[in-house]
């Protein structure tokens, strides 16, 4: 998932006269959340670089930006996209950084509906690294370009020195082309619409998570890493009217769905019953106190759907490789604008808050 | 600059039976020269990077890649292209990472013609890097992107424990539309071309080395760090057939003039004392032993003209304020094909081969 900002972008102020905010949760330096993708990174874009930059584009954008390039009747509308990927390590039950970063750029693009074409790959070599792990990585993304059908059409590799990186990082960026009339975005979230997840989540950060610190939780849990974009296809052959699409990264659905609500003055209701959470991941939950909304996707969407369109659209996911576990967990509502609840199995009911950080750094 | 590999493709291999080959240069693992834009980098780009990712427009890439997006008379030319910046130290006399980071995608892209619209921008931040730092960093960038009329339209944030960084790195990837008429790249530098350089060469590596080694070279050097593209669309409103058009970063002048005289199977012929190489780099080179011509540069061009227009682009570049210095250094020949040549101040000639590595690791 690439930055985001909730809907309260910043007042237009001269960047020239811009300092260093009041130090943002009371920290003057980078701490390990600013990468978490919660409430610290939301507060770092809003603060530092949406200002920074000067322009709304930044302030308003969700996974990746929607651009028109030119004008009149055809102008082409562009999604584009980048993330960095320093996950730790650097394989992992079910992928790697490779596969992962061009199918977190893939999905990204996806998420505005549009069709990725064209990705670029940048690395950030540590001196020291063998080759044949730069090349192993290099084939896993090669191989997940063509299973995503776009074409990895620029590159660039930086070498720092040895114990200034960590075997290396990978940027990956993309472009993709909207198809005319889709318009998904998270503003469009509506009181009525249906919230839909495409499978079982949390699958992703508890496999880097087993074998980053040697846990193991009864079998072994492999990440759920794909491109959604031929799922996302699908869904708009039923509609184009998706309201919202939005892949669960980092902060999970917890994030997705509190970015949504904020995003769009509307309130989410969950079914805690209805998420599916695998039961390796719930166990491992359990025995590390996490949330298993906050647990990081890599393979995942959650769609809202206008109500009339939901049975065709989930019928329409199951039909689809990536969609097979597709199931509703909640709905849009016009009460509690802007908050996330969620009903427990016992009948009660709790907020669900935008993570502060990330329960696992270095997940993606 | 991007990465760019020789025209020598590799031959279609599947990549699911690849292995890594022998050793690059005898090395089997990473070493500093594989980021230095010189042989060391073509030979991964080639044999690494092109054959994984399948494709051969990586193979054939120049500073940024041109794609086609749809079909028919329609159809957009887009530029695309993606830097890594790791230059250290982060702020040095004349700029700094932000604005570097900024020019440099900029310019990749004005390198292909195009008019630069968007860019995208990732950071790695290391735990523990003041937020000042990062506001800083980000300011520049807002201020070189206004100054180079792009858009900062999307963008990511990850953060890496402390002791797996160095403050921060940050990858540009941007967008560029390219004018109709235009076609520049490396294949089409042809016998008769006046090479011209768009000003004094060296400035940047040598700014960058004298803060980072405490030297000094009696007077300061600062880096001549600056957008390209208003300089470039000034050149194409003389004449759309510029044949060539590259920004000499990583390598300097002589991994360029290599890169082109390779691509198209021409020679290239320098007149040493053509060359402007301003006295504190000519003082810093001869102090330390390195060769001026593979200094890096952060805003200059050279180009390949054809010779019935050159004196009317030169013309137009020195009036351009990033042009001002422009000036005429040799020529494109038909002898020695693919090699570089340039002739001394004492009559001699010796030929300029493309630096296995950089002189200067992490200058940009």
């Amino acid at each position: 998932m690439a930055d985001t900002a909730t809907p309260t972008s910043p007042a237009p102020v001269d960047p020239a006269s811009w300092t260093c905010p009041a130090p943002l949760h009371d920290q003057p330096v980078v701490v390990m959340g600013h990468g978490g993708g919660g409430a610290l990174s939301a507060e770092l874009v809003e603060q530092v670089f949406a200002l920074a930059y000067g322009n709304a584009t930044l302030a308003a954008l969700t996974d990746s930006a929607v651009l028109h390039l030119g004008s009149g009747p055809g102008t082409a509308r562009l999604a584009f996209s980048t993330d960095s990927y320093v996950v730790r390590p650097l394989f992992f039950p079910g992928g790697c950084i490779g596969d992962l970063a061009v199918n977190g750029t893939v999905n990204d693009l996806a998420m505005s509906g549009a069709r990725p074409a064209f990705l670029s790959a940048a690395f950030v070599l540590e001196e020291g690294v063998e080759l044949e792990v730069v090349g192993r990585v290099a084939r896993a993304m090669g191989a997940a370009a063509r299973a995503a059908d776009v074409v990895v059409a620029t590159g660039d590799t930086k070498v720092v020195e040895k114990g200034h990186g960590d075997g290396l990082y990978v940027t990956t960026s993309g472009i993709g082309v909207v198809p005319d009339g889709v318009d998904i975005r998270p503003q469009r979230a509506a009181p009525g619409d249906v919230v839909i997840v495409s499978g079982p989540v949390g699958l992703h950060g508890v496999a880097v998570m087993s074998v980053r610190e040697g846990l193991e939780f009864g079998v072994e849990v492999t990440s759920d890493t794909a491109p959604l974009a031929g799922l996302v296809a699908a869904m708009l052959a039923v509609t184009p009217d998706v309201h919202v699409l939005r892949d669960p990264t980092r902060g999970g659905l917890a994030a997705a769905l509190n970015e949504i609500a904020r995003a769009s003055g509307t309130g989410v209701r969950l079914a805690e019953r209805a998420v599916p959470v695998p039961e390796p991941v719930a166990n491992a939950c359990g025995f590390l106190g996490l949330d298993p909304l906050c647990i990081a996707n890599e393979g995942r969407l959650v769609a809202f759907v206008p109500r009339a369109a939901a049975d065709a659209v989930l019928e329409a996911m199951r039909a689809h490789p990536q969609g097979t576990g597709a199931t509703v967990i909640g709905e849009c509502v016009a009460e509690h604008p802007g908050t996330v609840v969620v009903s427990t199995a016992l009948g009660g009911t709790r907020v669900v808050d935008l993570p502060l950080g990330e329960q696992l750094p270095r997940i993606c």
